[in-house]
């Protein structure tokens, strides 16, 4: 009889959380798995465990049974804390794997801490979320037809690869593979500035209406479009101080184009609005297409 | 027993089509309405009449019964057409309105053709709209519980404005009233700039990507972020050029406070960061608030 998986989730949001939770009802095909979670707030653990998101709450560190995957589901900027928590099971560990936002940044600072990358070590990033955040928010089926970027370095081994690709696979992620560079490139244009514009946009208007009445006049399409805007504030500016270089390259893109439009407008230039609009437009019909075939699969 | 009230639609699109369909199965307490409608598309108007949206389709605006009221549900940059069409009426009416989302312009319009501002004229702006669009996408239910603004000028007959306001709050729409300059500012903010950023974004990172593979990574966030940029380029082209100065003054001030996040981003000003979008997820939340409460009425 082969031994259970140990698998050791350090962070119990709604991400964390989610993974023990799917990966429980999920299981494995050929071995079995048994997940033990930490939090540093106090009682989420044993929360954790009585909403089925775990097998067994751990409660320090330092005295752990053998584990053989650590799933790091904590903001960017705590990654250094767990890794110094963590280094005493490295050299045994199959596989070490993160949920960051950023990738650049996660593997800078494992670096940093160990003086070298680990070849258990593959960076991950599911591309799943929620409104609602914390333990109670878990949900199994979070990633399911969702992508799962995985970010493997020169370092990683493949065997680490294979069994943390199967981790996600297993609770239905679609698994895709790019570069450190390509995925915070990828995640600045198409995450952290649209973040960053319905923040923005929002605190515009509400500084500068009295009693924000302004909003009282809003319909649907501001409604969807500023959503975002109530995302965590503390998990974005660690994303934007972790993703700076990416992120403003972008941001720098988008207002130079932005500029473009605000002359287009100021100069009567209808021609030039209605070629960007009708290539928006096209764009944006063709993402609408890929959603809907996405789903049906 | 008196006569019904004849009211004339011109302009068969989804908000002209829908208000048909509203005023029909819903009536008017005190007085039957008798809807007429008129579109430029050869066919559409009869089609509306076998969809319910009209009693009489009308062929030929030269040639038409006694009207009392004329609600022209045309873009914004053809309502001067429009006023040409209907100049023979206009005597005889009790009133006329406009659903354009620009009002400066549309008087503006109405004032260059006639010379003068008629008395039955009620410039109005309902706060609705789905991603359908013509005859076809006609919902009967699409004023419910929106607001629709209504911009009386100071030459409009309070009985005019008295009877636009019972047409709409017939079909469930909450009416209020403010100047056409105000309507202007609060739509630039909530609705205009929205759009031009989400036309913008999706221009940007289309244009950037190969084949757009870059959107196969894009989350939920930017799937609502982005929806609107698949509005329609010519009405948003129209509304742009007609609402040019709200529009520009309302996108300076967010390039300017984007330039100050760029900045904070840059020079690793998490304290900003966190400000900022602490004070967005506050606005952002009492928005989502005051959207449930509105919902529950």
């Amino acid at each position: 009889m082969t031994q259970p998986l140990n698998i050791l989730i350090i962070g119990l949001g709604l991400i964390g959380a989610s993974f023990g939770k799917a990966i429980r009802h999920q299981g494995l095909a050929e071995r079995s798995v048994f997940v033990l979670g930490y939090d540093r707030s106090q009682g989420v653990a044993e929360q954790a465990v009585a909403l089925g998101v775990l097998d067994q709450a751990v409660s320090d560190l330092a005295w752990l049974p053998k584990i053989d995957v650590v799933v790091m589901a904590v903001p960017v900027m705590a990654i250094g804390t767990v890794i110094d928590d963590i280094r005493p099971l490295l050299g045994s560990l199959q596989a070490l794997t993160d949920v960051g936002s950023v990738k650049g940044q996660v593997v800078r600072t494992v670096r940093e801490r160990l003086g070298t990358l680990p070849a258990c070590f593959v960076p991950g990033h599911p591309i799943a979320g929620a409104e609602q955040s914390g333990v109670t928010a878990a949900k199994a089926d979070l990633f399911e037809h969702h992508m799962h970027i995985l970010t493997p370095l020169p370092e990683s081994d493949p065997a680490a690869v294979q069994l943390i690709t199967q981790l996600w696979q297993a609770i239905g992620a679609d698994v895709v593979e790019m570069s450190v560079e390509r995925h915070d490139e990828v995640l600045a244009a198409t995450s952290h500035l649209p973040h960053l514009l319905a923040f923005s946009l929002v605190d515009t208007l509400a500084r500068e209406s009295e009693n924000r009445e302004i909003f009282k006049y809003a319909a649907g399409g501001f409604r969807d479009f500023s959503r975002i805007a109530a995302s965590d504030p503390t998990m974005w500016h660690d994303i934007f101080l972790s993703n700076k270089d990416a992120t403003l390259k972008v941001l720098r893109r988008f207002q130079a184009d932005l500029t473009i439009l605000e002359q287009a407008i100021e100069h009567d230039d209808g021609d030039l609005l209605q070629t960007v609009f009708t290539r928006a437009k096209s764009a944006r019909d063709q993402f609408t297409q890929m959603l809907a075939e996405r789903q049906k699969n």
